[in-house]
């Protein structure tokens, strides 16, 4: 039997040896390797926290203390010690394990996240709760470097530095870059391994009382601060933000080495106060492929063990994000205008591509959505054309500044929106559901979504033409194999294409959900019902000519979107269809009902929430008033 | 003729003797009290930025070199200096000129504003496009040191000291708090304006070399750091976070004196770096009241100039902000586990009250919105009952986490949404037309407006006793001198109230618009149309057995609501109507177009977006087949 088969609960791992604890390590890094090399994840930053959460549940005690696990894809280890290692295999699967933090999944997942940078706000609104309440149980908030870049994260240890002392909260930086050099690493290692617990406080203190009086005896008051002030940057650099902010910093310590791992965190415990503990780990760490290329093995697909290569699927079939990523070097070239934004996901948004050709006009400003928006209308009003390229998901972040800052002056900024629609296995707070409704109540904005690659290449170019603020919106994952026309032609604005005509129903899509139709409607021909199938192209604005006409004659329509209904593409159709005062046709509107959706294959998904060809054909004999002809 | 009347664009300012200007300082001074008395503003912060206005003028070249203003609001000096002397007197007023920075109204203003925190990011965008440009000028960006609470100022930050060195960009912290001690002040001011040309830059540079050198020949290491540490704490404080993030720190000098400001920024002039400046200045610098009582003279109406007391309207019907405010203070009496959250406002949302009577159960958390939503988010999941109250406007900051934090979760925060709709005299970047629609779309969220203040009361007892997301909205300014029904009955969520009954159409209104649409009736009744009123209350769950009943008799409905018509109240009735089955209306949705409102009193706006009793009229003619009868 396995170390880890003997732990069920935290309290099993408290009956460990400190001794024992890296086997234990050792064994867990194993399991995670071998369910994500089955269904994907986030390898590298979960292997990178391992000591750490084996450190943090030996010293503190879950569900009663609270670790918040920032973004919540580092928390593998933690589900594997707290009762979910049997399920542990159905990581990411539909109704199995979440790959992020999730408070129904467990007691000991404090706060359900996936979105970047939160741990600090949550964590704090904890901690000053079980102040009012003078609970004494700590909250630790377990925060990535990478996560530090948003300003979420900012505004949290601002307020966390200006509230009370005795706030039982506790920051952990999970530092994974590696850029500290040694020499001040052994330094701040020895000074808080050392002085952690209360004699450094008092100490600190008297010191401090000291200096204050030199200026006094007669040091030369100019060059004191200034050999404190170089001094302080070349050894003490780390720690500077974080005392600015009043937290109580302490670090860094080499997050590998269990043993100074606990001994810290359990003088830590001592204090009542903010604390910040600076742990610098090793991403992918004990798994030579991860190590290597941790980018790559950030987020990862299946992929063998042995070798770290990536179990390849079959597909040929270029995906949306790469098809955007060429086109981009492609349109770049001709136009030096063109300038390219993202916020920490050169690769997942395909412009690593033009970042390369181009490193002058590529701005990556880390995990920071607010800002490369504002950043965007800043280089448009100096007359460049800024392409902004953000999941969906995480663009949901910055809607005030697409709304104050480029829509308002209607600056010619293009939102590449990426991951639009269900995403699949990383779940509730990834599938891209909201940005039809959020950016279509948005003055000034054109928002359009392709059918397939081809569309989504001429979308581009219509864009990066237009004068003011348009979003094109595209799915993860495959294009539909579409031809890449050349030369790319734009698209005239507002205008739908009529794919099929049919006098029974009229499937009117937006995106990807068109080839659905597509199929649909050779389907419901199969049971007599003749459907016209148009692929909208635009949200806003939707071509209300071409829609109003044919609702005119067939009276019975389908709309299709993979976003939430309310206040999306169905809704912005009912709308135009009412200002133009058509009345009298009956319309089911295919999408994503009032709720959010799980975690699972795009494709088990989709059938799921009726936003598949089967889910079409059902709303088209609905609303043709057909009855449902047995489970379909 | 006075030292302004001879200044029609900064070309004129720098004909003048730098004696001159301080003359100029103090005539500027007294026509933005004079203007502001009569016609309300942002008083405080514009007169404290005078000095720093004109040096900066006088120093700089726009519209060549930008000066990007943070927030706007400080701005009318700059108004004043960049040909918009003659027109100030129409400040903030309909068709006159705007309380911010806006881009359409001078080539002076160099970006758009209104929120706060976005002159750091804008800014950058700006100087990155003129390195690519190769355009030498240079891009001032100003901001309040209530601003660099927000995490946008930091995300921006964080990418500038990133970035190249040759960014010619400089920020210029204006900070009024005063905190900084003489001393430190002193020696700062010494350091940075003595030294801060070329000569200094060179200076450190070596200087920073022998210090590196210092550990080999023998100091102890530990010593130093620590003595560095705390002595840096102590002389260099207010540079610490800038230096962190790879700025050059000038500062802090006092920013009301023209000559050592000119100076500084003659030097700094000729730095090509992302550099710094912090400079120290008094909100309502100059006008006696303003100085003693900076935060009300922030934002303030009329005033007796003399005295600096409000000129009442004669007002005394209590605000909807007043009405929440007690209410707060007399629920939080009974309930100990209600909390309030602001993002800066305590004065604005009428916490104030709750903050004195309950000191440790509220929270402001600076301008930082999205912090404050995931905050209370961690206070909600330890049993407390959160109320945020933030402006409709400021709102739209933190729509991701009211989505991924508190409705994933379907934590039990309130969110009272204050100056919905139209607020006047800010204008397009302060109304909050957009709530209605981005609320709407988040699953699990509650969301009502009250018709008047005391069902305002009962809907915020409502939102505390319900379990999950929900959000109360109400306007700017007086509520309607409704009774305040004591005690406090709650609403059955998603129950709408049919006030009157009416065979022609059914007036269906949300939030104040009910009491336009109980006028409209009296109006319509005149001309022999019959109309029921109906208070909807809740825009979700919107009340479709009630609507739907109505409609299936009436079959002519106007939808009104003060937001934009996109995705809001009428949409979701439409869509309901439509998920039920019910087709054959006719329905007019009176609400904001498809567009960005300008600036003017709340009655002129109301009455051209045509969201007042006359609009209400006009569309209720239009649904039942009248012609408008002449001008309304």
């Amino acid at each position: 039997m396995s170390v880890l088969e003997t732990i069920n609960s935290p309290a099993d791992l408290k009956q460990l040896k400190i001794s024992e604890l890296s086997t234990l390590a050792e064994e867990i890094r194993k399991v995670i390797v071998d369910v994500v090399s089955r269904n994907g994840g986030h390898l590298a930053s979960s292997l990178g926290a391992v000591e750490l959460t084996i450190a943090l549940h030996y010293v503190f005690e879950t569900p009663r203390d609270k670790i918040v696990w920032d973004v919540g894809h580092q928390s593998y280890a933690h589900k594997l010690l707290t009762g979910r290692r049997e399920n542990f295999q159905t990581l990411r699967q539909y109704q199995g394990i979440s790959g992020f933090s999730k408070r129904s999944e467990s007691p000991h997942d404090a706060f359900t996240t996936g979105h970047s940078s939160t741990s600090i706000s949550a964590g704090l609104g904890m901690a000053c709760a079980k102040r009012l309440k003078k609970d004494p149980a700590k909250v630790i908030s377990v925060i990535g470097d990478g996560s530090m870049t948003a300003g979420l994260a900012y505004e949290g240890l601002n307020q966390a530095g200006g509230l009370h002392k005795d706030e039982n909260m506790i920051v952990v930086l999970n530092d994974n870059d590696m850029s500290i050099s040694r020499n001040v690493g052994a330094l701040s290692s020895f000074l808080s391994r050392t002085f952690s617990a209360r004699y450094l406080q008092g100490f600190r203190k008297e010191f401090g009382e000291f200096l204050r009086s030199v200026p006094k005896i007669g040091d030369d008051i100019y060059q004191l601060a200034k050999r404190s002030e170089e001094s302080f940057k070349t050894f003490v650099t780390p720690g500077m933000l974080f005392e600015a902010f009043n937290f109580d910093y302490f670090g860094p310590i080499n997050g590998h080495r269990l043993s100074h791992l606990i001994d810290i965190l359990n003088n830590i415990k001592l204090l009542n106060e903010p604390v910040l503990l600076h742990v610098t780990t090793r991403k992918g760490k004990g798994y030579g492929p991860a190590e290597k290329n941790p980018v790559y093995f950030h987020g990862v697909g299946c992929f063998e063990i042995k070798t770290g290569n990536c179990i390849s699927k079959g597909h040929t079939i270029p995906t949306y994000t790469q098809v955007f990523g060429d086109t981009m070097v492609t349109l770049g070239e001709k136009d030096d205008k063109i300038v390219a934004v993202t916020a920490a996901m050169p690769e997942g948004t395909g412009l690593a591509a033009f970042a390369k050709a181009f490193p002058d006009r590529f701005f990556d400003v880390g995990i920071a959505e607010q800002h490369g928006v504002t950043f965007a209308a800043g280089m448009a009003v100096e007359g460049y054309r800024p392409v902004v390229a953000i999941y969906s998901t995480f663009l949901q972040r910055a809607y005030d500044q697409i709304l104050h800052d480029v829509c308002l002056e209607s600056l010619p900024v293009v939102f590449a929106v990426d991951r639009g629609g269900i995403v699949g296995e990383d779940g509730a707070t990834h599938h891209g559901l909201f940005d039809l409704s959020f950016l279509r109540s948005l003055p000034n904005m054109v928002l359009m979504a392709p059918r397939d690659e081809n569309e989504l290449r001429r979308m581009l170019v219509t864009a990066l033409s237009h004068n003011g603020p348009i979003a094109l919106r595209y799915p993860r994952g495959s294009g539909a194999g579409a031809v890449l026309e050349d030369p790319i032609r734009p698209l005239p604005i507002g205008a739908a294409e009529l794919i099929e005509e049919g006098g029974d129903v009229v499937l009117l899509a937006i995106g990807r959900p068109v080839l659905d139709a597509l199929a649909a409607r050779r389907r419901l021909a199969a049971e007599g019902i003749d459907a016209a199938v148009v692929n909208a192209r635009f949200v806003k604005p939707v071509d209300m000519a071409l829609i109003g006409a044919l609702v005119q004659n067939v009276q019975r329509i389908v709309t299709v979107e993979e976003n939430i209904r309310q206040g999306g593409f169905g809704s912005a159709v009912l709308e135009g269809l009412n200002d133009a005062g058509i009345s009298g046709f009956r319309m089911v509107r295919v999408g994503i009902g009032d709720q959010f959706v799980e975690h699972g294959s795009q494709k088990i998904l989709r059938k799921k929430h009726g936003v598949d060809a089967d889910g079409i054909v059902e709303a088209a004999r609905r609303v043709c008033g057909r009855h449902p002809s047995g489970p379909s």
